[in-house]
């Protein structure tokens, strides 16, 4: 049992009004219990009450030790699951219920009449998550280290005749030989005009010269998730190429010397944004500046001019900034930060210097 | 959009009272519409009334095509989503919403008293789903082909040296190069005492001579997932080791030849189980025969012995018995089977013949 994350979100609840919360979230369950399952279809959840109450709700299938530092509620396929939980819940007061709490379970709880009532109560563990403690900071500063060193091995991947479906192929094991388990997401890796895509998928493009190189990847290690991009040129770079990213590059360096704790988070996004719009490319900047991360790629809480969140000590998010022309080419660089007591540490280090790269002399692999 | 998918979902509404339904399920989404889209935590739905209503729900981020075949209702990220889908909702009758449809969504729906009332819909295109028309038989036959080739390839890897884990690693790029996609779900590659583990993870166990080699797998081409299981054994086999395969695979056999039209799936279930019994390992059969496959890996129904529904023609599910003796070893034998006019199909024709493996003279690869 995590204690003190416990209880960070009870204090959330306490705030919230909500007495008893229940939460289906398989990451958010791991991150207060250290107990991580796949429940498949099955009934899998986290009780928390006010009052001290906590148990797990475990069908008997489940491969995991019967003996638990939690108090463990067991049920089996032949039960009506939505009975026994139930029956473990406080009738007279309302239940919060977590954001992807399935309608399966929560439509014959309703029915059921299990609470006095059913209100979203994610935002007491989604917050209580958004601030990272030291254990998982330093999680979070290994795997973007790892992906710092894939990001190295990577460049390596641009050579003559390659295509982005032939590049994305050689990514994971690569990871894997530095010590990650799998991606933290699909990555996306994007020659010229492609680039462009922000959510392109690889496919049969060749590298040719003039081309930028978008890649935009992560990876995973002890549940925590890397998220990095970087964009390089193929041979040469065009003047216009070259403004497009020195803009992009200053967004991006501009964003994250601001960020300390107190500032607006939607400041940070003003301000990438003002110098993308200064250099007259503001429509093709199509999406927030930042995302939330840690066990999820995408957490709740984001850097976006409609967040009015606060940053704090423990925050790590994603800034990058990009800008997308079609067409013709895209520029994005995106870093991860963790906010600290008095500003902010970068956790990939990964240079952002322009990088033109003409290895005429590696070629293909045969694979 | 499949026209003859969704009357049958209308049928399903109108049987059981539901006038209108909203579906999330991304897979059901394309089932009826043929669009596929990973809206990532945005809404994302299809909603079908009984009056001819049909729309989908979608934000103005989602890399599709504006213009469609089916009316389509655009939000963007400023809007509360909530109130633009109350709009299209009939106030004065009840809601049917699907199995996995979010809390997040869902509450909110319910607090904007959008619908008369809210209740479990899901069945309505389950229950379509489990019925595979012509098209779909046609993409289970490929991919359970795919599925076929691939296993011949994989009983290659079974050589002196190589661990679960150097085996698991090399299935993906083999079924890639046979033209799937990618796997349909993480293959379980057993070694020895491991086989009795039913949900076994690949790792470090090297083959010894006489383990028992369990490779449950699949993998998915244009949308669709096969799965199939075989058991083999490394240079040599025990008496009782091989009287607990015969007995699987007479199991196995029997359940199969006994499906046609009519017949209770629990029945099957029963046939299986009896066999398994009367070799005197009831208590080592310790999961349900098999489960329904298509889109999903795991659909709605099952092949177990609280199954009321009868087999009907289109229905595709996997028969797949085991035994597992902890510490020892476990034999699983598991087909994919389409229910026809007058019997079935079998969608796997990988010999289930016993089969001993010796190939001292093939390496380990260099990997």
């Amino acid at each position: 049992m995590k204690i003190n994350r416990i209880n960070a979100v009870l204090n959330n609840m306490k705030t919230r009004g909500i007495a008893q919360l229940l939460i289906s979230d398989i990451l958010s369950i791991y991150y207060l219990t250290g107990i991580y399952l796949d429940p498949g279809e099955r009934f899998y959840a986290l009780y928390l009450n006010e009052n001290g109450d906590q148990k797990i709700f475990l069908n008997e299938m489940f491969s995991v030790p019967k003996e638990m530092e939690i108090q463990s509620v067991w049920y089996n396929d032949t039960q009506s699951v939505t009975e026994v939980v139930a029956g473990h819940m406080d009738v007279s007061t309302v239940l919060g219920i977590d954001k992807s709490f399935p309608a399966r379970f929560l439509i014959p709880l309703q029915e059921e009449k299990a609470a006095a009532g059913f209100v979203l109560g994610s935002l007491c563990v989604d917050e209580a998550r958004g601030c990272k403690d030291t254990e998982e900071q330093a999680l979070m500063k290994e795997v973007s280290h790892v992906n710092d060193l894939a990001m190295a091995e990577f460049k390596k991947l641009i050579v003559p005749g390659i295509t982005e479906k032939e590049f994305a192929d050689q990514m994971l094991p690569i990871y894997q030989r530095l010590g990650a388990e799998d991606y933290s997401f699909e990555p996306i890796v994007s020659f010229g005009a492609n680039t462009a895509d922000t959510h392109h998928h690889p496919e049969g493009r060749v590298l040719k010269e003039g081309d930028c190189v978008l890649i935009d990847t992560g990876c995973k290690k002890d549940m925590y998730c890397a998220d990095m991009t970087r964009t390089f040129f193929y041979k040469s770079v065009s003047e216009k190429h070259r403004a497009v990213y020195e803009t992009v590059r200053k967004a991006n360096e501009a964003a994250i010397a601001m960020i300390k704790p107190g500032i607006p988070l939607k400041e940070i996004d003003r301000t990438a944004r003002s110098i993308i719009e200064q250099a007259g490319y503001g429509k093709y900047f199509l999406h927030r500046l930042g995302h939330f991360i840690g066990l999820d790629v995408h957490e709740y809480g984001d850097v976006s001019s409609s967040n009015e969140m606060i940053a704090k000590p423990g925050m790590i998010f994603s800034v990058e900034p990009g800008i997308y022309l079609e067409g013709d080419m895209g520029v994005r660089i995106e870093d991860l930060v963790l906010v600290t007591e008095d500003g902010c540490i970068r956790l990939n280090q990964c240079s952002k210097e322009l990088e033109i790269i003409a290895r005429s002399d590696m070629k293909k692999p045969n694979t």
